[in-house]
């Protein structure tokens, strides 16, 4: 007899996200009986999730009831797991904080502000669930999840998943070289945004060969009509530069990296467009706002079907497997269905030379058991010299700056920043980006002047 | 009664540094009867040093043999201790190269090449060692001391010791606090040329909030007027600066570091003018100027005693201790006299957060059962996050790049330097650098076309 749950989504307002959870639970036929929770602070875009979410699931003949709420402690009590999506401030914050901070030198903008916003909300979550339901698994998906899973692990006793699905950037390989993606296999360890791939065999046999041979015969071609959509960077000039400097293709958000050695690529639009193709990929103005009106795009949809209530929702959202892992990793959890995923777990050995407490993106078998991460030994020496350990380092930071509330600790990250080019353009930029009236509170965290 | 030893000082050209030598064994007693081997493969040197240290020693009544040779099999050969002073190439090539690299945007220039060559050494001599005098122990004082300690002691089975006077800059703080040296007790671990002050009591008492008492009243002043001979950063505006930023002093050379966080105080002469006074320095333009004038200057006096057979060797050097630790440490091994020094060894323990097979620079008992680094606990996050990871993690590259011969890794130091702005400058330099005629070995080390 399967197991239903209750499954509270904070930051339901990422409609799209939101769907695709209740989609997959319709389509979980272990999973009926369960309970979605909506909490969002946003009453507009919770209604209309809800209204979508509930025809959605009548359509199906699901077996599942779904509540909003406004209230974290109504969706937390009794929950079995907690999905955070949420990303505090939404893009319209980050966009006004990153166009203050270009005006000071930084390119594409530096986000303190909001990295401390994250990690707040989280750690409120968190401690939430420590609370209400301390025997709830906490399913993180908003960003950063490197950096906030390492936090909440190491200062509460919650059971968290970090998810992301970056990794499936390997798809794009297996496209590009047209392959069948049931025959091949892969494995790409590291930390979230940046996994490097150690495995990928074609029908048995290993396939980097044939990435070597695109790369030969196919890539400049290739290149030369190249106008990518702005998230297909796996197969960009920056990937394949990464690729021949590390010796492992970098996965899904790995080729983005702005930290450590890989800085360069990014320093000026003239780059960005050079290794990412004409709109400069998924960073740059103009990709951002690609990726950013795709998003309103998609809300647009939902705000149709929620608009229109002749309209099916499942003639909108087929009901097909969104392909995201978290309601599988529910259902192999509960149900004992065991599966094979990627994980962003504290690493404990799982990946040979980084500290146990420093989560890990990782592959992990779950089942009735727990999650169980695989050991897969080290990633090659020029990958955590140029890039794990820098990164590695930029996330304790991150940490350090959050927990004491020391300025001090900004200042470090942003001094390790190629863009800064002066004490003073750092002091500075902080200064003005913590007096922005909606930054009162990390600005007193930090005790800067609002 | 006491044991004599076999000194064998390779590189023994640096003239000053083997006369501080002669006259420190001259002046203890317990070694009577030592012998002294001069090597160097600059024969006009070597003979002008030995004619003055044959000289000092008979001046003395000293019961000290002294030989020269240019070959360094003949020096090791049943040699108890080895002196590595070498500096292959000298300070012309160094000048040279770095010439050529600031004409690539590198203000003071970059020294992979110099880095090779040095490092190469530092493993013929440890091989060399395991061979003709397995027992000895290797004294390395030639740069990089923390780079090739760390190598050596990996790579060979030689007992190695780094020594520097680097951690005596605390002597400035004393002079400048009017403190009596006697009265004052000291402790600064890290890594040589990055050492932190967590110790500094007067009388007992924590002597700290002097240092505070000092920059509140009298920086200002003493600033107004500094014209420090470039030595004298102990009390620079950049050596404050750091404090307040790190929370402990930085002594000796450390606050002259170019890498991690405080890149920024070196990357113009102006910027170096404004942090150590109105010659920027002993790393400026000028202020290396000064220390070159200085070292010929020394040399001048020692070849002035050479070519004078009037002139009493111990009237131009008096028969003072130099204060060097050389001599001392040779002492306490072999004479069981125990002593507190400051060394370079593997870490093992002795500074909490390093890897065990990293040299870290600690205080050692050493006496007959041979050198006990005092394990000192650990440094505060802010200067572990800031500054001793990423050099930690710049050594690693280094050794990495020396060892596999992988041009890669080089590009990776680069990379990480903030003097670089794009890709092609750093591989631009590489080249033009491993291109001058005199790098042949390490281009074809690194796969670079000579």
């Amino acid at each position: 007899m399967a197991k239903a749950v209750k499954l509270a989504i904070i930051g339901a307002g990422s409609a799209q996200f939101s769907i695709d959870m209740v989609r997959d639970i319709c389509l979980a036929e272990d999973l009926a009986g369960s309970e979605v929770a909506l909490m969002d602070i946003d009453e507009g875009r919770l209604e209309m999730v809800l209204e979508v979410a509930r025809r959605y699931a009548a359509e199906m003949g699901a077996d599942l009831r779904i509540e909003k709420t406004m209230e974290r402690e109504v969706a937390l009590r009794d929950a079995d797991f907690v999905l955070n999506t949420a990303m505090p401030g939404g893009h319209d914050l980050t966009e006004t904080e990153r166009s203050l901070t270009e005006r000071h030198g930084y390119y594409r903008g530096v986000h303190p502000a909001n990295r401390y916003r994250c990690l707040d909300l989280m750690m409120e979550v968190a401690r939430d669930i420590e609370r209400l339901c301390p025997e709830a698994w906490l399913i993180q998906s908003g960003n950063p999840v490197f950096d906030g899973c390492t936090l909440m692990t190491r200062r509460t006793g919650v059971k968290v998943i970090g998810l992301c699905h970056g990794h499936y950037g390997y798809h794009e390989i297996v496209r590009m070289l047209g392959l069948e993606l049931d025959h091949v296999t892969f494995e790409a360890p590291g930390f979230n945004h940046c996994i490097w791939m150690t495995h990928f065999r074609y029908k048995g046999e290993d396939a980097y060969p044939l990435i070597d041979r695109w790369i030969d015969e196919e890539s400049e071609k290739y290149w030369e009509t190249y106008h990518p959509h702005y998230g297909q960077t796996q197969m960009s000039p920056a990937a394949i530069h990464m690729y021949k400097f590390y010796g492992l293709m970098p996965i899904g958000d790995a080729p983005r990296a702005l930290w450590s050695d890989v800085w360069w690529y990014q320093l000026s639009p003239e780059s960005k467009k050079r290794w990412w193709g004409p709109e400069g990929g998924f960073d740059s103005a103009e990709g951002w706002e690609l990726y950013l009106a795709d998003l309103e795009r998609n809300l647009g949809r939902i705000r149709e079907v929620a608009q229109d209530p002749q309209r099916r929702a499942t003639d909108v959202f087929p009901p097909e497997k969104s392909g995201e892992q978290v309601v599988p990793i529910i259902n192999s959890l509960v149900n004992d269905r065991p599966g094979e995923y990627q994980v962003n777990v504290p690493n404990r050995g799982a990946l040979a030379g980084i500290p146990d407490d420093v989560v890990v993106e990782v592959p992990a078998i779950i089942d009735g058991k727990g999650i169980r991460p695989l050991a897969v030994g080290a990633l090659p020496e020029r990958i955590m010299l140029g890039v794990m350990w820098p990164r590695w380092l930029q996330m304790e930071r991150g940490l350090a700056a959050y927990l004491t509330g020391d300025r001090r600790y900004l200042m470090q990250s942003l001094l390790h920043d190629h863009r800064t080019r002066t004490w003073e353009q750092a002091e500075e930029v902080l200064g003005a980006l913590m007096a922005m009236p909606h930054n009162a509170q990390p600005a007193r965290h930090f005790g800067l002047k609002a």
